[in-house]
């Protein structure tokens, strides 16, 4: 079969390799669409050594089950599914629970990550890590595993604050972003507020549910402060997609006291917390907390699937066929992919 | 009556002024009790400008109610009270909920910080700020309304994440410190561990029912990590009552993946967040929530004077004739105070 | 001025009476719609001396600021509000953190109940009580005062299990139920199967968001169950505003192991809990949780007025002028109003 | 080895069986002690057919991993530990989420009930049944798993109402009601009024930490009331482990309106429900809601076990030997056992 793998810093080719084996426990997943993740970018980027080679990319996933390894059943084959690519150590207070992204053992273990994942034909997956999509497209099913559940999860931390009448900062509108409006439109009825540099998000987040759009730039914090009042009032929610120094900075600044910041975006900006009561320009304000959400757990991809089942959750993306993944991956580098890019075997 | 005054920076005087009248929805209460705080100190050494003057400090205040305003019942004379000392709009989305602290209007709004405090003979207060104490000693009472509520609120804030079988780190068992691991005993299962640079503040927490103690300095970090095992678990929460930048490394470095930290202490150090999930050395942990809580509110006061009156929470306390104020402040200033300081008419 | 006046058992009459003046803390509100609720009728049909007399009907009511009282300010002269009329102790736990229908002082008091309420030209409101309702038109609001709140309470108590993938059975979309399918498709992603003994309001509820209507019937419990599965799956949330023997069966019936439900409809039925786990069929599932939820708070009437504002929630009503008051009761008891009877004097 | 089996209905002997074998995921436990639950009584009792046939009682047992099945590791032979004895089908929504005790799917499953349980010298358990109990006696072990665990999760059922300041009442201070006193000591500051008709009981709960005592009877109701004030003030919390109908009358009797009442006992007791907010006197007041809890999950027993080895949870225990089983059975029985029956081998 055909997998497209990393071998090393900068290095990822398309090539032959046998179809695994599913072991106990686990199914074997005829592939129907792959997504391609901006953190793939990061592995072909990282320093020898960060990650085990040859690696099958991919931790999007969706597909047919194809075969059955042993102590499993409860399986039709061919029956279209998603796959939840991260892994806990599962026996740990987290995993007990279910919340393999906060496992207290496992650093990081995910499938296209640390295990072959899904840029493929085929690829292994234990049962558990399994949910069906019934009759949803599964170039519309892929994308939820990473950038739909990770947008879900980070609404998830916040859905407490997340009110009729208070106001949801979306900072970023594009993969995972665009997922959130979504998100935020169908199951809260907050008033959201997209900000992004381009013209086209912003057009796209007003058509998805939100109810202002802001552009990025030195004016933005001012525009929203007009939504959402002066401090300590602001925005109930910040959710930063992006995570670059500026947008952090925008994203304490508009956001109230006792309000959320949840920042999501690996742009490897900083954000200063300093606990000094009462000072409201340039710290973080009281009772206000932040939280750095990690990609979600098996219920919640369950829950975005429903979601996307029941039409609420519609990712935007851009098809290309698995022969082509290597110039997608070149698009996606380039910034010339237009939402999710989603390849076909 | 004799008041505490401070009249400008770096001033304050014990001088006589009229006993002031309660109106509409007031109450007279007889000073019985009245805490001095560190954060007192933060006032005398404002820049000019920040806090009105003449300004009567104090707002960790016992006493007994003296006479009633007008529309005010429901109360008897002689009844003793400790005030609730903080101030919100009383309308906004935060108020309505009882959670002054949170108040999305006023920025700072307290007796003895904006208005005339209780480092006196009698203080004015409305009714609504006031909670019963019973039969519980005034010089017990008064600490509560800061050091105890403060302490309170910042681990109700992480209740859920306190759990029989966790561990909770407590930097700086002082005043607030010395509370916090009392009301941990009290209501929650978990392991504390208590760190501080005194061994009489360490031998005090061991005493009060935590479980470790930990001597601040180079090798806590690796003392504490022996304790709750290699990251990415950890501590589920770290309560850091100091909050220089050295003690609030140690909260990020000791706290488990998902867990929380909350900095109370106004040592004015930085804690820098970075969305970068992975690395475990230098950054946040994901999943893992940081707040700087502020205070408390009227509710939260009943509770912990609840605990107070049951046995569960006793202040340490050293106290002072009101005459004696200024010399008190001084100690407190050269850190010659054990426990709390406090003031008596 | 005009208003409509319980006068004793089954009698009231449209009379005319002075203009009351606001006292202190209160607001003169020039009506603009008010609502007729069935639990009207309940008083009307109540024994002597359940409650005062002369007593002017109307606890669902929208208006126009009018004049002050003394010590009210922030308030615009002809500012359009919708009314909170529940009122609590103030003072008690529950109210404290804004829970005034959960107050453990006052049993039952509120405007039109035990105060004269708002179906009249005018009428007097503590300025605590008022929410503004800005450009929503004031006939849409007086509903949302009771049918919108209660509705929006109940969903609130059951509000973390109302999640994406999930059923919730909504019983009888009548005055509250249309509110509360409404509500649902707005905040959550549950899918709604809505059960009524009309076609009409089956029709009404697919209209407003149900994915699923079930004709109420011996046979009800068997279609609901195709859709929610086998016994100990099912909805994880029943809301019964109907609440006679037959309804509380059918949510007992169809409702989750570990589900809730909450019955808000006055039918005068009952439903035993017996605490035998394991047994299916007679009765409550283990780990179910059954709650009478009572109208709503402060906040959350702010908050389904957000919701109608933003669009989301409409009611069905039907207006009359307040002249015809005595007219639109009479058809409200004969079952021939369609929706809410809104006055509109 | 010997097992204490149930042959049908009124029939169980102690008999030798072959040692089993662990299969793939279990491990083989040598049974250190062994709980005898009112609950065994009950299968003792059940028609024919409720059970299958042979099958070893037990279901809260303590003791060595001896040998570990195909695929396990992580365990030290010999290591102690106690068995999480319920059974989930461990796909759906509630056992993805570790809620094994709300499981969609099966209905009742568990050691001692529906497989072979641990009353006899070695039980067969999967690995993820296992807690590890370090350094905790195994007699004091073997309770916790389901008298200490069902009363564990009862009170974390309604953990949120239990403050500081507020009243819970435990009606019947026997076998869980006991453990229930000391978990509610060690994690809440609430103040717990034990309930029971026997005065050994009620000076047992006194010592372990009640605040007030109240002999069960037809005053009940009235000194509760005396403790808790008057309706709709009361009880924030009634756990009731009795479950009787005069029980269960007094809990609703006693219970806050915007309480909690959680019916544990299995006294197959009737409680009405019946939806009309306002009356205080036959029903149940409104915004209370009642639930049957049903035993707990696996981090719930791990926390418990949490609570023992820290010293705050310590089961009355009548210690026999496993060879007097039968007359052990007999005694629980006729109500002769003192605390729980724990069988050593």
């Amino acid at each position: 079969m055909r997998a497209y793998r990393y071998t090393g810093p900068h290095r990822a080719e398309l090539t032959e390799i046998p179809v695994p084996e599913p072991g106990l426990g686990d199914v074997l997943v005829r592939v129907g669409a792959s997504g391609a993740c901006h953190s793939d970018l990061g592995i072909l980027a990282a320093p020898p050594g960060a990650f085990p080679v040859p690696l099958t990319l991919g931790h999007e996933v969706a597909g047919y089950v194809e075969s059955l390894g042993s102590g499993v059943s409860g399986w039709d084959i061919g029956e279209p599914v998603v796959v939840h690519a991260l892994f806990g150590c599962g026996r740990c207070r987290a995993c007990v629970l279910g919340l393999e992204n906060r496992c207290r053992v496992v650093g990081f273990d995910g499938l296209g990550l640390t295990r072959d994942g899904g840029m493929a034909d085929y690829v292994v997956v234990p049962e558990t890590h399994l949910v069906r999509t019934g009759d949803l497209d599964l170039t519309q099913a892929a994308p939820l595993a990473d950038a739909g559940l990770t947008a879900y999860h980070a609404i998830e931390l916040c859905r407490d604050a997340l009110r009729p009448g208070t106001h949801c900062v979306v900072i970023g509108v594009g993969g995972l972003g665009h997922m959130a409006v979504q998100i935020l439109a169908a199951t809260t009825g907050v008033s959201v507020i997209a900000v992004d540099v381009e013209d086209a998000a912003l057009e796209l987040a007003a058509r998805l549910g939100a109810a202002h759009t802001v552009r990025s730039g030195p004016d933005a914090v001012e525009h929203i402060r007009e939504i959402v009042g002066p401090f300590p009032d602001g925005a109930d929610v910040v959710l930063d997609f992006v995570g670059v120094t500026p947008t952090l900075d925008t994203a304490r600044a508009v956001v109230s006291r006792g309000g959320r910041l949840a920042l999501v975006g690996l742009g490897q900006g900083e954000l200063t917390f300093r606990p000094t009561p009462g000072n409201p320009v340039t710290e973080m304000p009281v009772e206000t907390s932040a939280v750095v959400p990690f990609w979600g757990n098996h219920q919640e991809l369950a829950e975005v699937v429903a979601l996307a089942r029941a039409g609420h959750v519609t990712a935007e993306t851009q098809v290309f066929p698995l022969a082509d993944v290597a110039e997608a991956y070149a698009k996606l580098e380039r910034g010339e992919v237009r939402g999710r890019a989603v390849m076909v075997p």
